[in-house]
């Protein structure tokens, strides 16, 4: 568990990515690669899958601080992205080295705020370490959504309706920190995501429709995804992926729509040929 | 099921009640009742309970609003309350009258708009009748949420906290006709109420709790619940009976705070009691 050897060399700064649970800090390196830096991986035990140890990278326990900037530093290294889900980790999970010990005033004081504090309050950490964060949608552009449409069909006006009263409706909840996503259909309001996350109010959507407490016919609704209003996407970005795509179909949606530029996706062309095989339109609007 | 004879006299006015799903609307019948008004229920085929019987009563179609008019006329009743859930009726479900085709225009326009304009819009063909809508809150107000505690337990000032956010938060969703109640822990939103009703939402969170999603050691949240703001109590009123209560024991919240004066308690002796078995609050908070 210790880092690896270099990869291949590349035409840029290297590029340290701070990996969360899941493949998509994977695709981050890859499109960062393709975009000629050189990406080193930083995995966190518990928390990162095992495949990334693809790329040249190193494992620290959360609480490791010390290591994770020497590391840091041996190499040069002075970007870092922090890419996909963190979860807050148990006490027990945490070993704090002197590093984490020199700094516990100010990594206790993390851990009582929400979670966009906690956040703000690790890249100020890092900053001050001279790293500079920066947000997944800079170093790999090619996975971000665009403006516009990303399948064969495309949303009718009534669904353009749908989606700007989602955009409003996740925007207004911005301020409670919650609630990235909804579902709205005909101008009703569905589903409104809190803690649960997205795949699960999609799983709740097609529950609801299965029961009949939703009388819909065919495709109906749009699930509107966005960043909270002010939202530092270098720290925290929405993100979808075909496992949305596969939500929004048993939820016989009609569409997925991202706000532009603000919303990971996740093997887009995968996503985009599974909302054409079941009729989804998959859109970024104009946020 | 046609109108039963007349019930025992009452000192004051005649009062109809337009029984939506469940007992509720019997509650409201017997405190109107000891409020010394003169109950007579119409029952809605498919809709409402068949106990409704118990009382004076008409059964009537969806859409058998001729019939409905006539009742109320020939028993001189000027006042009526709608209350408990009514679902959008299925259109095989409607059978209308000459009285509906009179108003046919009028009604296909309801159902064309949310619950909210729906609502409105039977609220103003009764009165335009000459029937005067009132609230549940006005003709039977023991079932009515007080301010100030209903438990032995009461509020944490941590508690408040979440109350006020939680409060906060439903209030910033009134204008999308969605969420009249949510989940708060420790000034986390937990869950948000859309279409599927807060016991579901209260699955959720149980279920968020008992898969490690959420890791709250103990009781932790608060289910808060309001109407939207300048929501018409009279059409349409929360209520909260031991269905919630049980479902707040299961997510392991702390406590239910509830709008005071704005929100209905069905059965409120047995929620608190209920409550205090398992040392969760039940409070009314200024609203």
């Amino acid at each position: 568990m210790n880092a690896s050897a270099a990869g291949p060399a590349a035409s840029a700064a290297p590029l340290a990515i701070l990996c969360g649970a899941g493949a998509f800090p994977l695709e981050v390196a890859a499109d960062a690669r393709r975009a000629g830096r050189e990406p080193f991986l930083i995995g966190v035990v518990g928390a990162s899958a095992a495949a990334i140890e693809a790329y040249p990278h190193v494992w620290v326990r959360m609480g490791e601080v010390g290591k994770l900037f020497a590391a840091l530093k041996a190499r040069g290294i002075a970007e870092m992205a922090m890419v996909g889900a963190m979860t807050r980790p148990e006490l027990s999970d945490i070993r704090l080295d002197w590093g984490a010990v020199r700094r516990a005033a100010e990594l206790a004081s993390l851990f009582r705020r929400g979670d966009d504090g906690l956040l703000t309050g690790l890249a100020g950490i890092f900053e001050r370490e001279g790293v500079r964060i920066v947000g997944a949608h800079e170093v790999a552009p090619r996975l971000v959504a665009p403006a516009g449409v990303m399948t064969s069909r495309a949303p009718s006006v009534e669904d353009e309706a749908d989606i700007a009263l989602g955009a409003r409706l996740v925007a207004a909840l911005s301020e409670f920190d919650a609630g990235q996503a909804a579902v709205v259909a005909s101008g009703r309001v569905l589903a409104i995501e809190a803690a649960e996350g997205t795949d699960a109010m999609l799983t709740r959507v097609a529950e609801m429709r299965r029961s009949g407490r939703l009388r819909h016919k065919g495709l109906a609704g749009v699930l509107v995804k966005a960043p909270k209003r002010g939202q530092d996407l270098r720290l925290d970005m929405p993100a979808i992926g075909p496992d949305t795509v596969a939500g929004a179909v048993r939820a016989q949606l009609r569409g997925v729509a991202l706000a532009a530029g603000a919303v990971l996706v996740v093997e887009r062309d995968r996503c985009a040929r599974e909302a054409d095989a079941e009729g989804l339109f998959l859109a970024g609007y104009p946020a």
